[in-house]
């Protein structure tokens, strides 16, 4: 095999009660990578189509990952990457972790497979490092091993894939004002109180347990966000008013995905995710900027090949 | 039934990565209590055996937590309890939690069972409130529900109950020195770094998932505590030492008990836990405190009533 295309898809990190470490990987949205063995070495963008970014391999986060690998497992072989975006970068569902993760499983099935989904993920955060300025696995954990993932450690990295309740859906809304991952880190405080943080992590372990026993009602009273999340909203248009209109629709919890502007909704089924849509798009229609409103299902599989 | 005796046991709480949230139940060590209807109205505690604690019933955790349940169960009856504490006070292994959930479970089951064990909590926490200073609901809960507990919130109480791997065995020293819950907790910080309450949630996350899939590895891995543990673990004698020579024999994790002095480990199987058991013996018996170590299954019950 000597290319292989790929659909990387969007990704939603830190899930309220999860900053930094609870992601989700989405269904309907992604790009799509096309990876060629060459004969010369080192990596070499050749294309990318639907977004303004960089070619230089050093500049790129796909780029920086897929060298993050080589230079682990050296070969003589070399790679060209294409890339067909369709997640916006700065949209919050993990644009850069999806061509992150894109280039270094592309080249790994290239390679022969000599590394698991698990090892990948170290190799794409350092191309996350670069788009966001600190170094996280919590959109490039759930696009690798699919499903929902808990990262424990990024030193070393240690993530463990949690079980997906069969019912789960996410609404997610992208609304379409650039928010810079960089920026949206700038305004989180370097310490917390510990009773928040005593509240957060209560939340936390209790999502996951909710998580084993499908129990919509613990992960409903769990997902919450008190100190992100009260920072953050501010940055969204229409935050709170989304939030309210998400959780009387039904939604069983209601948060930022990744550090924004998109915003996600969980819930209980494809109709229980059809009236948080509806309730979404009445709020945000009233104002004036462009949005995109997506309803996915967890996808368990995560990155896939494409066959022609 | 006029009159219950019950035994009330010993808590092991904060448990490393779960401060103020996760809690175990021991099975040997508790107190003994007798309580009985009678015709005057009120809670009277009329003998306490093996410490020397408060008869006043406002002075008293288990008066205390007796009153807050009858103020929201008014009934003509009163109560009468006696105390055969073997848990010593101070001990950090949840010797005021054993005596307030004591009081509210006998008294609940002389009124019929009007409450559920989870709704006792609220009670036995202001008990449990008189004795630290703060209000806290790791020793009770576990005591009044058995196992493993969670606490996602104290207000409202919302208190889950985790799996217990079969072999999971815990090895609990008891240095006999007094460390006063207060004072344990004025040593703690009022403020950590976002990074270090990340690092937090994201190991209490993993080992809430250990529990459900028996995984030892990640809950040894997750086992951590690098907020709390390295302030009070000064307070308490050869700590380090017995960490590590717990961790030699075997042991999947270390930490303080409560807020010590009291340290627990927890390992697989009773052969483990005995190897355990002769390493921290090594290490304490070279100082000249006393102690007791007592080596526990996770008690799956809790609480229990006594049949003479």
């Amino acid at each position: 095999m000597n290319q292989i295309k790929i659909f990387a898809p969007a990704s939603v990190a830190n899930v309220s009660c999860g900053f930094d470490v609870l992601g989700f990987c989405l269904e309907p949205v992604g790009d799509q990578m096309l990876i060629r063995k060459t004969n010369s070495s080192g990596i070499k963008i050749t294309k990318i189509e639907g977004q303004n970014l960089p070619l230089d391999v050093k500049k790129n986060v796909a780029g920086v990952a897929a060298e993050a690998l080589l230079k682990a497992h050296p070969t003589k072989s070399g790679f060209e990457i294409e890339i067909y975006k369709n997640i916006k970068a700065g949209s919050g569902i993990g644009s850069s972790a999806a061509s992150a993760a894109g280039a270094v499983y592309g080249i790994n099935e290239l390679l022969g497979k000599p590394y698991t989904s698990h090892d990948l993920i170290s190799f794409a955060m350092e191309g996350e490092g670069m788009a966001s300025g600190t170094v996280h696995a919590d959109n490039v954990a759930p696009v690798l091993m699919g499903g929902i993932t808990l990262v424990r450690s990024i030193d070393p990295v240690d993530v463990i894939k949690l079980p997906i309740p069969k019912a789960l859906t996410a609404v997610v809304l992208h609304p379409k004002i650039e928010l810079k991952t960089m920026h949206a880190r700038e305004i989180i405080k370097k310490n917390v109180t510990m009773e928040k943080a005593i509240q957060q992590w209560g939340n936390l372990g209790a999502f996951v347990s909710a998580l084993y026993n499908e129990d919509y009602d613990l992960m409903s009273r769990s997902l919450k966000d008190e100190i992100v999340e009260p920072m953050r909203s501010m940055l969204i248009p229409e935050f709170e008013s989304l939030k309210k209109a998400s959780i009387q629709a039904g939604a069983i919890g209601f948060g930022i995905s990744g550090s924004g502007p998109s915003v996600y909704a969980l819930t209980k089924g494809i109709d229980g995710a059809k009236k948080i849509h509806s309730a979404i798009n009445e709020v945000i229609s009233s104002i004036d900027i462009d949005y995109e409103i997506h309803i996915s299902k967890i996808n368990e599989q995560g990155i896939k090949i494409l066959t022609d």
